[in-house]
């Protein structure tokens, strides 16, 4: 019985793959026309689904006339020039077209053994990006360190975090958990927290430091070393110390050398999450926010965030590989092989959490080669200046206050309730965030900081220029009239 | 400053990406001619790459240039239809045309706001999948359960693990952890033993329960159940049960109903591996092989192994996504929002262990629709039978033995030592597949079964026809005659 299905005849891949691209840039093409963020009303899809897939083929037409009429009105456009909620999550064309050839080879590369190309692209590529970022050599993978690719800043913060416990832990005994306490201010991400619940760290003994206003929200060196001394007189392992630069809420950047020089006199291991903002140290004028990276011994940056490499691609940079993989190996038979066994090369199925792996590299090479460093750089400078200008607009109207520092491509502001306004300020400026936001024009996202609620504008999408920022600022504007109108 | 960078315009990315359609059409047309395990020795690519990115952009004619000469010859065809080795990763037209669309949109889907259709689709249509292997109830999305789509098995397997370890933790303590035991068959994928390490069971706390050669390789109940008794008696906590259909090594089935009973009578959780032969089960005349998967609290099966889906796509379903999300969740203020929080929707973030994810429902989708449930079924039947074939081969040739039953695609056998060979089996068989392997010519990949090393054939590339097994089987007994003549 020969199958009459040629789920992979190259001409007619070619085929549909051409109708695919005509759909797909004509998308791009009318991207501004829909609602940034989709304004679907929760279960919309089931009623307008079957409830059982179809016994028989259907046409790539009728599926794409679904993905137009069913699907899209259901996608928040995040590559939208006007999206400006959380982070960006940034598209290219370099960065599509390696999603496209990583999916055609679609290759499985825990071994290296699996495709050697794969394994070694992301070795020279992270390499690259950590010249780049001029990380010290003992990240690179001439030393005992070197980089990886992640899915996601969970998992570089969760690998890591591994790998400093089973150090204890392999030495201690299994017990010692207990004892384990690990370090962050209240302004890290909650990746943090979910990776702690994850490796079983006890709940208690998460010290969470409050990174107050007055210093931007960075975390004081005073405060953890006060917290490491209490601990260690109290008989627990500090061990595991988070700092962020560009925090998720205001873009705050911890004290790294300080931090740093408290973690390594303690032998913590010091992680720096720098997931949004390590990105614009690829310029040299931004290099300094992260001086103090010699201190640490883990360090991730997303790339899919603010470089141009279709989600997902997490770079994360360690200083001793064997930890991680001692922590993350297995060794089944069905996975030896002779260079495996030879320890001649990398097998990145021990870098990481899951097995399986996909052919990520490919998409930052391209994005590295199509554009090069220094558009890379004007892309990021680009994104700050427009962050600035937005940063003007609030200021020239009284009506407003920024209430964090501009840093990076981010901006924190609030509208100011007048004086006997019926609302306080944390519900005007919800209001304000859900009346924008179901306009459709933009997309906008909040934080609390100092108890108070607060808009973040984080320019980033790659299609977003000086006219999006004027616009996203009127319909602000006309927003905050309205509301302040109905008082 | 307006950067002159354009990295999403419209027209350029439909010029461009019709050149990579082509460039990755013409890849599958000579797909034949490659050898199929990469012949390239380690550390080849970076004699080959520059050390640093370069500073100006590089056009896309140069950098298929180098995709052609530098890393082709570094990727293993795991497309090829002459790649046999460990199971299958499938690609196919649909699936390709899925990732396209997904890294078009390229959000990332951590909350149902963030893109409703993302979570939407991906409930719809893993319904539509439990239907097709026809799952108990509990497990759709109308229940109190519902399906998600993971990286890999080891990420199913670990999330798994983790709510069953936190339904205890959180009643009992966290310093019931010692307490904590896991069972499973020797024959588990080593991902059990990693997700072990990771959430912090004890290494001792692993039960590795032998399973004998004279039960095909399954898990037999009667050591499953002498096993927790023993560990009650001791004071230790059984919590944890893993059963596979469809081992690594020779595609063993465990008894699910009878294992599924005695974990149900003690309290454990009982999670199902199905990664690759769970594929199967979409034929009636297959799905037998997951009877008593009514008894399991979860239970996962890899779209992308052997289901025409690109990888990654694997699919978790539990029986109650409570225990999951209590386990997962976290709610930090920057992704709070409406829907969420009147819980009217599902937020995939608590259901594994990334925060951001990708939109992989669209390819399982279109991979449904393109192709429609007689098709797939007939894919996996077509593949099945060519497995048959090449067992007969073995049967038909003195010199080789089938040394495990043929079950699903796979087919373990060996070569047999002459009398008065030089070198024993375990070595010939070595130097077996590394010959045929190094010609370039197949891939397949070996294990150990009952401390015999043995060659294993998968069948499951979508290109692979019956000229393919047979060609396969002319190589091997090729190499054979070679190797025996040189004896």
């Amino acid at each position: 019985m020969e199958s009459s299905l040629k789920p992979m005849d190259a001409e007619q891949l070619r085929e549909n793959a051409h109708k695919m691209v005509d759909f797909i840039a004509d998308y791009y093409k009318s991207l501004e026309e829909f609602p940034v963020l989709s304004q679907v009303k929760p279960g919309y899809l089931s009623e307008l689904l079957p409830v059982s897939a179809p016994m028989q083929p259907e046409s790539l037409q009728d599926i794409l006339k679904d993905v137009q009429q069913q699907i899209i009105p259901g996608v928040t456009h995040w590559q939208s020039p006007n999206f400006f909620a959380y982070y960006p999550s940034n598209s290219s064309i370099a960065g599509f077209l390696g999603e496209m050839l990583s999916a055609s080879f679609n290759i499985v590369g825990f071994s290296w053994i699996t495709s050697p190309a794969a394994t070694e692209l992301e070795v020279v590529v992270l390499d690259w990006v950590a010249k780049m970022l001029k990380l010290p050599d003992q990240f690179h993978s001439s030393g005992l360190g070197g980089g990886v690719i992640q899915g996601t800043a969970s998992e570089a913060i969760l690998v890591s975090l591994l790998a400093a416990r089973d150090k204890i832990l392999r030495k201690d005994g299994n017990e010692y958990l207990s004892k384990l306490t690990v370090y962050a201010s209240d302004q890290t991400h909650s990746a943090l927290k979910k990776a702690c619940q994850i490796a079983g760290i006890y709940p208690a003994n998460f010290r969470i430091l409050k990174a107050e206003q007055n210093s931007s929200y960075a975390l004081a060196p005073e405060a953890l070393a006060e917290a490491i001394s209490t601990d260690l007189s109290s008989g627990f392992i500090p061990f595991f110390l988070c700092a962020t630069v560009g925090t998720t809420s205001s873009a705050a950047v911890d004290p790294l050398s300080a931090l740093g020089k408290i973690a390594k006199a303690n032998n913590l291991w010091f992680h720096i999450d720098a997931a949004y903002a390590g990105n614009a140290c690829i310029c040299p004028e931004y290099r300094y926010y992260i001086d103090g990276v010699e201190e640490a011994d883990s360090f991730g940056m997303n790339a899919h965030k603010w470089l141009l490499t279709n989600f997902d691609c997490s770079l994360l940079w360690v200083k001793n590989r064997s930890a991680l993989i001692q922590s993350l190996s297995t060794n089944p038979e069905f996975l030896k092989n002779k260079a495996s066994q030879e320890n001649r090369v990398i097998d990145f199925k021990d870098w990481q959490i899951p097995l399986g792996r996909r052919f990520r590299s490919l998409k930052l090479w391209m994005v590295m080669r199509m554009y090069g460093q220094e558009n890379l750089q004007n892309y990021i400078r680009n994104h700050i200046s427009l962050a600035k200008k937005f940063e003007q607009h609030v200021l020239s109207d009284s009506r407003f206050e920024v209430v964090a520092p501009q840093a990076f491509s981010l901006v924190c502001f609030r509208l100011i309730p007048p004086p006997n306004h019926h609302e306080n300020s944390d519900t005007l400026n919800y209001s304000l965030m859900n009346s924008t936001n179901s306009s459709g024009k933009i997309f906008l996202s909040h934080t609390v900081l100092s108890g108070m609620f607060v808009l973040r504008l984080a320019v980033g999408a790659p299609l977003t220029e000086e006219r999006h920022i004027n616009e996203a600022w009127k319909v602000l504007q006309d927003q905050a009239t309205t509301l302040l109108g109905s008082f």
